[in-house]
C-alpha cells in the first residue's frame, strides 16, 4: 500500500490571535481564535507512503534536525490513525516566506495532514482533519477551512477544533506589507512560551482575548466591518503588548512596521477604512474591504517596504491528486 | 511685599516609571518611582509677586488657556501656603523641548515651586517642596533632588514625596536620542488615563511596577549596574506595553525609536553595556556608565536621528537670585 496524495492549503491570518497554550503537546490553546484564510500564500505537499524512512524535501532542500523530526512526529500520528508502520516521502513547496510571520506552518501542516491521511487511505471529516492539523501547528487547524474560520480552544483533543464561519458579505481583503522576510530572532513558539512564563500581562491577555473573541463573533454576525477591524487591531496590539511585557522584553517590530502602522492610521483618517494586524513577526497585514484594496496597496507601495502582496479570502485545504 | 526669586531645576528620567494615579487632583501615583536627574535639560523660572493678575511667559511667549490656568492653579497652592492674595508674574525659560517626552513639566514645576515659594518669603524643607511640586506635575517632585531620586507613592498628600538616593558609585550617564521633538499626538496625562481606564494590563502593570521598584532599590543599593539597567529597560517596555494594550491602542514609538532600541541591543552584545528607557514620547534614553558615554554617543549619531544629547547626573533645584 504505497498511496500518494497531493494537497494544497492556504495560509491564514488571525483576526483574534492564538497566543498561549494550556497543553503544549496537544496544542490546546488558552483562547479561541478567528482567522481569515488568504488566497495569496499556499503550500502544496505530496506524501507517498511505503518508504523505509521518513524524508522531507521543502522547497527543494532536504530537511534535517528539529524540523524533520517535527514532521516525523506528525507522521507518527497518521501512522497511529491508519494502523500502519511504514514511512513516508514528503515533498512540499511553499509560496509563503518561511518563518517570517506569514504562518507558513499553518498552510504547511494543513496540507501535510490532508496529503498524509489521503495517501494513507483515510478519509477524515473536516473537523477531524482540523484536530489532526492542530497537532502539527496550532494555527494549521484553521487553514483546513477557507475564508473566515473559528478555532474553538476547547478543553481536550476532541473539543479543540476549527470550523468555518459564515461571512455575511463583509467583502474582506488584505494587503500584506512584507517588512522583512528574513528569519526571526525568536521563534513564535519560544516567544509564546516566554510570554506565558514571564509576562505579568499574560493572564490579562487570556481574559481580554476571550472577551475579544466573543465580540468578534458578534461583529462578524452583524456584518459590522468597522467593529471587526477595530477588534482585530486592538487584539493584535494587545498580543504584541503581552510579549513586550516579558522579561526580557520581546518585540518583533521593525522601523518599517511602525511606518506601516502609522500609514494605516493615516489611511483611516483619509477615508480608506483599514485596520492593522501583526503576528509573531515584523510584517503588517492590513485588513480592508475589497473596493479599497487598490488604494491601500498603492499607499503601501509608496512607503517602499520590502514587498507588498494583496490577498482575498482563500479556499480550504483540498486534495489535488491521489493515486492508490 | 513684592519679592522676586529665580530658581533653576533640571529634568529627570525615570528608571522605574510613574504611570497611573490613584488621586488625580493631588497627583498621588499608583506606584513609587525612581529617577535620575540630568544635567542636560533645565528650566529657569523667575516669579515676582505683587501683580494684579497671574501671567506666565514661557520661552518668550505669553501662555494662555489651559497651560496658563494650570500655572494659576499651582500659584493658588502657594497663595494658600503663604496666606496672600496677590498675583504673580512668571517668566520661564526651558532648555527642554516642551511636550516631546523629555519631561519639561518636571523641571518646570520644580523650578516654579521653588521660585514661587521663595519669592513669597516661604522657606520649605526639600520634602515639602517635593510635595508641592508634585501637585503641579507628578514627576516634578523628583526634580527637586539631584542624581538618583525616589518618589514614594504614599497614600495621601503628606506621604507622597520624593527624596534623594545614595548613589554607591554607579557612575551613571545617559545618551538621549531625540527622535522627534514635535508635539505629541496624545499627552502623557491623557495616555495615562486611557491606560488606567481601558487597558486590561493596567492592574498587572501596577503590581509588576511595585515589584520592579523594590528590586531597583536593591540593585542600586548593591551598586549592580547590570541589574539597574535590566530593570529600567524592562520596566519602561512594560509601561509602553500597558498603553499598547489600551482601547484604542496607544504607541509613542516612531520608526527611529525602534532603530534606537535595536542599536542598544547591538551595543550591549558588542560589549558597550547600556539599556534603553522611554517615556511618553518617541525619544530613547540610553542608560550607560560614564566610560562608555562617548562610544554610545557616536553610535547613536551614526544612526542619523534628529538629535543626540549626552547627560550626567544633574543637581537638585536651587534658588539663583532672590530679592525681597
Amino acid at each position: 500500500m504505497t498511496g500518494s496524495s497531493t494537497a494544497v492549503a492556504h495560509s491564514n491570518i488571525a483576526l483574534i490571535k492564538y497566543w498561549g497554550k494550556v497543553d503544549s503537546r496537544l496544542a490546546i490553546p488558552a483562547t479561541s481564535s478567528v482567522s481569515l484564510t488568504l488566497d495569496a500564500y499556499r503550500t502544496e505537499t505530496t506524501v507517498e507512503w511505503g518508504a523505509e524512512q521518513d524524508s522531507v524535501v521543502l522547497d527543494g532542500a532536504v530537511l534535517s534536525g528539529v524540523p524533520a523530526d517535527r514532521v516525523s512526529r506528525f507522521l507518527d500520528l497518521v501512522r497511529d490513525l491508519a494502523g500502519r508502520s511504514d514511512h513516508a516521502t514528503v515533498v512540499s513547496r511553499n509560496t509563503v516566506p518561511t518563518a517570517a510571520g506569514l504562518a507558513s506552518s499553518a498552510s504547511g501542516f494543513a496540507a501535510l495532514a490532508a496529503a498524509a491521511t489521503s495517501a494513507a487511505g483515510l478519509t477524515l471529516a473536516p473537523r477531524d482533519l482540523s484536530i489532526l492539523a492542530r497537532k502539527g501547528s496550532g494555527s494549521a487547524s484553521r487553514s483546513v477551512f477557507g475564508g473566515l474560520a473559528v478555532w474553538y480552544a476547547g478543553t481536550d483533543d476532541l473539543s479543540s477544533y476549527a470550523e468555518p464561519l459564515v461571512d455575511p458579505g463583509l467583502d474582506l481583503a488584505m494587503v500584506v506589507a512584507v517588512v522583512n522576510a528574513g528569519t526571526k530572532e525568536i521563534s513564535s513558539r519560544d516567544a509564546m512560551r516566554l510570554t506565558a512564563e514571564t509576562s505579568p500581562y499574560y493572564d490579562a491577555w487570556v481574559s481580554a482575548s476571550r472577551s475579544d473573541f466573543s465580540s468578534m463573533l458578534d461583529a462578524i454576525g452583524a456584518g459590522d466591518f468597522t467593529r471587526v477591524g477595530e477588534l482585530a487591531e486592538s487584539n493584535a496590539m494587545r498580543m504584541h503588548a503581552s510579549m513586550l511585557g516579558s522579561t526580557p522584553p520581546v518585540t518583533y517590530w521593525e522601523p518599517d512596521s511602525v511606518r506601516c502602522l502609522r500609514l494605516v492610521r493615516e489611511l483611516r483618517s483619509a477615508g480608506a477604512e483599514c485596520y492593522a494586524t501583526m503576528d509573531a513577526g515584523p510584517n503588517v497585514k492590513i485588513l480592508c474591504r475589497r473596493p479599497d484594496l487598490a488604494t491601500i496597496r498603492t499607499a503601501v507601495e509608496e512607503l517602499g517596504v520590502a514587498g507588498v502582496t494583496t490577498a482575498l479570502p482563500g479556499p480550504g485545504v483540498r486534495i489535488d491528486r491521489a493515486t492508490a
